[in-house]
């Protein structure tokens, strides 16, 4: 995570990056809640460990999927953001949320998001790397 | 795996099924390379250990994702496919592998299926769907 490689292909190489169950919730945090720094991580709902959380980000930045800036003094410190190569991921996770909508009695998917996701999948796809970007300009 | 559910978050619901390194190589197996044998998937490149494998077909199964039959005698024994619930899973593994594809650059990913489902994924969804059905029929 990211192990040794197994193979080249490609369902194989995402999972040497994702195949866990924290790495994504992190990409969610960036890319659908406006999260940006450690300790909103953190306090997900999901708990996710300091250690998990702190490996997690250093991996991804590794890979190229999230960067890290330093924000100016008065700021507050450090701030995580996705790359082009993290927001290329909104498709795969909008997927994700549309499967897990369908399938799960109990899902808190929002039902206005899974219908615009349904309806327009392109025009969903804009809005989230738009909003993505409005928000770490 | 499925562990505890941590939310009713989309994302994390599946975390809780699939958030491993192994079971959408299975998922893979079964959608895209034909493969329905319990000895075909554990003769996949990636090397899955039996118990993993086992492991994992029990959890899918337990899940509504795979289903298990026993063929007829002169058949050869146990096999498996996906049901309706694990077929709602390729536009999320069409997605993987086109990010993949994308953005690793020793990608085995075939270049005609990256093209499709580029310029026309609803056909390629269709065909996916269809070539499991044919195989299971």
């Amino acid at each position: 995570m990211p192990g040794p490689r197994r193979s080249d292909c490609p369902i194989s190489f995402a999972l040497d990056l994702f195949g866990d169950r924290w790495t994504f919730l992190v990409i969610r945090d960036l890319m659908f809640k406006g999260k940006r720094r450690y300790s909103e991580f953190l306090a997900s709902e999901e708990g996710m460990a300091t250690n998990i959380l702190a490996d997690r980000l250093r991996k991804l930045e590794g890979a190229g999927i999230v960067v890290r800036t330093q924000a100016a003094r008065n700021a507050g410190g450090l701030t995580y953001s996705l790359t082009e190569k993290g927001l290329d991921l909104a498709p795969l996770l909008v997927e994700t949320v549309l499967w897990s909508a369908k399938h799960d009695a109990s899902t808190a998917a929002d039902p206005a998001f899974v219908t615009a996701a349904t309806l327009d999948r392109p025009a969903v796809l804009t809005a989230v790397r738009q909003q993505h970007t409005d928000r770490t300009n």
